[in-house]
C-alpha cells in the first residue's frame, strides 16, 4: 500500500470494525481527511472514552457512564414491570417506542450449549436477585424467537417459577405491514397458534 | 436517544463519514465497545496524526508524512515520465497496477468553472514548475473522461505546448470483460473513434 502509515493505520482500524472491507475502509480513512479538528478531537477522545467510561448499569446491564444507568435513575418508570432483552440496543428500541414504562435487564447473550454459552455466562444471577429484592409483578421476555431464545425464555421462566411473578413474552407473529403471501411458515404457524379473540 | 453521551459522540463521528447514515453509524459505536485497547489507542492516535502529520508531498501533492513522498524519494523511479492524477487515491491504483514507473503529479481537483474550480485553484503551476526544472519528457493525463476532465486535459495540454514535452492521456474505451452489449453509446464512439490497427 502507498499511503502514509497514518492513513494505513486508520484503514486497518475502520477493516476491524464489522461490515468494512478493504476498499470502504480505504474510503473512510481518506474521507477523515477532509473532517473538521473539531471532529477529530471528539471522535479520539470518545474512542478512547469507549474504553474508559462506558460500563454496564449495575442494576440492569445497560450500557451506562455512571453506576446506575438513566432508566434505572428515572423515579418515574414503572418498577412493576421487568423487559429482558438480549442487548442494550435493543433498549433504544424499545425507547424509540415510546409505550413502555417499566424497567429493564440485559442478559448480554443468550444460551447457547453449542457455543459455550451457558446460564451462568449471562445476566441472569442478577435477574433473580432483582426478582427477591425489587417490587416486581411482570417479567416481560422481548426475546428474538430463535432456537437460542426460546432456550433461554424456557430457562428463565423455570428460574422464576418460585418466585410471585408473571413471566411473559412479547408475541411472534406477523409484521404489520407485511403480506401474507410473503411470510414464511414457521412465522405463519406461530401467527396461528398465538390466534386472538376479535374482542 | 438513550445511549451514554461517549456512544452518541461516536454515532455522531461516525454520521460524519460519507455513506454512513443514522443505523450503520449506530452499529459501528457499538462496535467500537468490543474492539480491543490496543485498536481503540491506535484508532484514536491515527485520527489525531491525520490532521497533525498528513501533508502533501512538496513535489507531486500526493499525501505524506515526510516533506517528499514515498514516490518522490524514490530514486529508483522513471523521472521522464510523469503521471497527472486528480487524486492521491489515483496513486494507489497506479501503483497496485505494478506496471508503471514514473513519477506522479496530482491535481487536487478537476477545473470546473460552474462549481468555482478555476485553473489556478488545482495543483497547476507546480506541475508547470516541474516540467521546467525536471527532466520531464512526457506527461501521461489519468484524468476520468468527464467535462471537467476534458477541460482539464485540454488546459493542460495548452499550458505545456511551449515546452518540449510529450503530452499523451490514457485509453477511454470498452474495459476489458465488458460485454458490448452493456456499454453506453459515448464510451462505444469513443472507443470507435480511437481504433487502433492490429499490429
Amino acid at each position: 500500500m502507498n499511503y502514509p502509515t497514518t492513513i494505513n493505520n486508520l484503514i486497518d482500524c475502520f477493516k476491524k470494525l464489522p461490515g468494512i472491507g478493504e476498499k470502504t475502509a480505504e474510503r473512510l480513512a481518506l474521507a477523515v481527511l477532509d473532517l473538521n479538528e473539531e471532529t477529530i478531537d471528539l471522535f479520539s477522545q470518545s474512542l478512547k472514552d469507549s474504553k474508559i467510561k462506558i460500563k454496564n448499569c449495575s442494576q440492569c446491564g445497560n450500557l451506562t457512564e455512571n453506576d446506575l444507568c438513566n432508566i434505572c435513575q428515572d423515579k418515574t418508570r414503572d418498577t412493576n414491570v421487568l423487559c429482558v432483552v438480549e442487548e442494550s440496543q435493543n433498549i433504544v428500541l424499545f425507547e424509540k417506542m415510546g409505550t413502555f414504562h417499566g424497567l429493564y435487564h440485559v442478559l448480554g447473550g443468550l444460551i447457547s450449549p453449542l457455543d459455550g454459552i451457558n446460564p451462568e455466562d449471562i445476566n441472569l444471577k442478577n435477574l433473580e436477585e432483582r426478582i427477591k429484592k425489587e417490587n416486581i409483578k411482570e417479567v416481560i421476555l422481548a426475546i428474538k424467537p430463535s432456537v437460542e431464545g426460546e432456550t433461554t425464555a424456557l430457562y428463565i421462566n423455570k428460574l422464576l417459577e418460585k418466585y410471585d411473578v408473571t413471566v411473559t413474552k412479547i408475541a411472534y407473529g406477523i409484521p404489520i405491514g407485511a403480506d401474507i403471501d410473503y411470510i414464511d411458515p414457521i412465522t405463519l404457524s406461530i401467527a396461528l397458534e398465538g390466534r386472538m379473540k376479535i374482542s
